[in-house]
């Protein structure tokens, strides 16, 4: 093909914040697609806070992103050239698409998409990894009962924001800690939450032993650190503590602090699970279908926080760890 | 009755390591048993890390022991005067009958044993508190298959010898963590587990590495601190992690140190769940019966660890807290 893909490529391993200096933007021509292969426009660009975590050395669920390869990303685009007979020009499909305009990958290694049923964000989102993150670790980890009393953190993040109205949905009580006014409010009054706690504003563990008096059942953790540790403070017996991420934790450049509560599992006989959602790969068409149908029928919403142009990644990327979107943060390429 | 009873009774809550001025040696005249009561005299007395959390002010599982009051003890003994129709005369009984000579309770607080079964001492450990806490913790939480890797701290204690036992018993691969050659050698040669770590001579984490190549299916903890970081980073998939105590953090003068390798459980899929034995009480009597007929089959291995003479109370507790016990530590009292 005769057009330009520019391109993110890590140029150095972060420590703490990714600085400027840890990306190259490259430029080089757009490939033919090779046999099976298809050529993605990218429109969308998804920001998840676990692509700290991929550009960090060593082990982990998955590999890390090597010193000059594209970024790692999830994303939304159009076929633009196909050689794969289970795709067309003008198909709309999600995948691991990178930083970068162009995507050329195997047809198998996407998934084509109806933007009839929900605009092209809203898949990288409540219908993608973040919905099926909060769908997973809520309803099949922390297992919340009618009445019980959930709490999460990053409750205005795109994870956050689906657990609360997913434990409404199931009949319990959510409390969700954010940072900010708008955000509480946003959370309260949009997403149907029965509280917020500003966290930068409130003492946590005091406003979570005043709207949790009888303690809490389920708490689903986005953020580690201080945060956490206040929620174990306020376990009820049986508890179940859903571990999906530490965004408080993942631009330290100390060692990791750990939950210095967590004999409050002993004294409450409760339970800490954590989870990457990809551990639940071979059941995403149930939690798909199922979020399909409870976003069709309103009884979830989709709030996209909606950033424009490739070469403003680096920043946007920022924003995430600074806490600055409110929904799922998405960069819309062109 | 015209006897003197001598108590230790707890004169100032401890910071750190409990200090002789933390304890006041009393005496009183043994009481006569009022309705429904025995008088209890005490033969053997359990010394159980929990009591260091007992001596704290706070919420807990259990209310602390107040300033003033006999100490808290698990304890066996001979009942010598009844005014209880189940109780006569005679009879070996345990309860939690505190660090005295004497005890006046209420029949229904103390529990009827069988010394031709197994000798008084075996009721504070194998058939007691901390049998129960192995089979429970490890047999209804920890859940280890056949073939499966075990992992316990504290291995040459009460607790952690049983696990590894126990874990032997159900197929799975044992491996104890404890302090010195000597307990290694012990856990090994006469207990049966598969190998030990000795934790003052060896990198734990690398010997968990050699030892563990497959990673750790359920790891067993008495300890905290850096024991349990260094199992968290060698979790298998769908590791279970139990936490059953932190012995190393009990006397900690600082803030609790937390398990900075706690996310483990995220990448691993992974579970911490933490208990107290009492969450097991209606289920005691079924753990009571399989652990006494496997004791009698052989199948698992008492050991005591014997001190003499109330007096020496204080010290007795504190070699518990410096690891210096192998097996189950109770004080003889007369």
């Amino acid at each position: 093909m005769d057009t330009v893909n520019r391109q993110f490529r890590l140029a150095a391993r972060p420590v703490g914040l990714p600085q400027p200096s840890d990306w190259n933007l490259t430029q080089e021509p757009v490939p033919d697609p090779g046999e099976g292969e298809v050529v993605v426009k990218n429109q969308f660009i998804s920001l998840d806070p676990a692509m700290r975590g991929w550009m960090n050395e060593g082990r982990s669920y998955i590999a890390p992103v090597q010193i000059g390869e594209v970024m790692r990303a999830l994303g939304a685009g159009e076929v633009v050239a196909s050689n794969n007979a289970d795709l067309a020009r003008g198909d709309a499909v999600t995948g691991l698409l990178g930083v970068q305009e162009y995507t050329v990958t195997h047809g198998n290694a996407v998934t084509k998409v109806d933007t009839e049923l929900a605009p092209l964000p809203v898949y990288l989102g409540t219908l993608g990894m973040p919905g099926m993150t909060a769908y997973f670790g809520l309803l099949d980890i922390g297992q919340p009962k009618n009445g019980e009393m959930v709490v999460v953190s990053g409750a205005a993040g795109a994870v956050g924001g689906m657990v609360g109205q997913l434990a409404k949905l199931k009949g319990a009580h959510a409390v969700g800690i954010a940072g900010g006014s708008e955000k509480c409010r946003h959370i309260v009054d949009e997403l149907g939450f029965d509280a917020a706690i500003d966290y930068k504003a409130e003492q946590v563990e005091a406003a979570l032993g005043e709207h949790c008096p009888q303690g809490i059942d389920v708490y689903f953790d986005n953020v580690g650190g201080d945060i956490l540790d206040a929620a174990l403070a306020h376990l009820a017996r049986h508890g179940r503590v859903v571990i999906c991420g530490a965004i408080s934790q993942y631009n330290a450049t100390d060692a990791m602090t750990g939950p210095s509560n967590y004999l409050s599992l002993l004294v409450n006989h409760a339970t800490m699970t954590g989870f990457v959602v990809s551990d639940y790969g071979d059941r995403y068409a149930e939690g798909a279908r199922e979020m399909a149908e409870w976003l069709a029928a309103g009884k979830i919403k989709s709030r996209e926080d909606v950033a424009e142009g490739l070469e403003s990644f680096p920043d946007t990327l920022l924003r995430l760890f600074k806490g600055q979107n409110t929904g799922k943060l998405v960069l819309k390429v062109a």
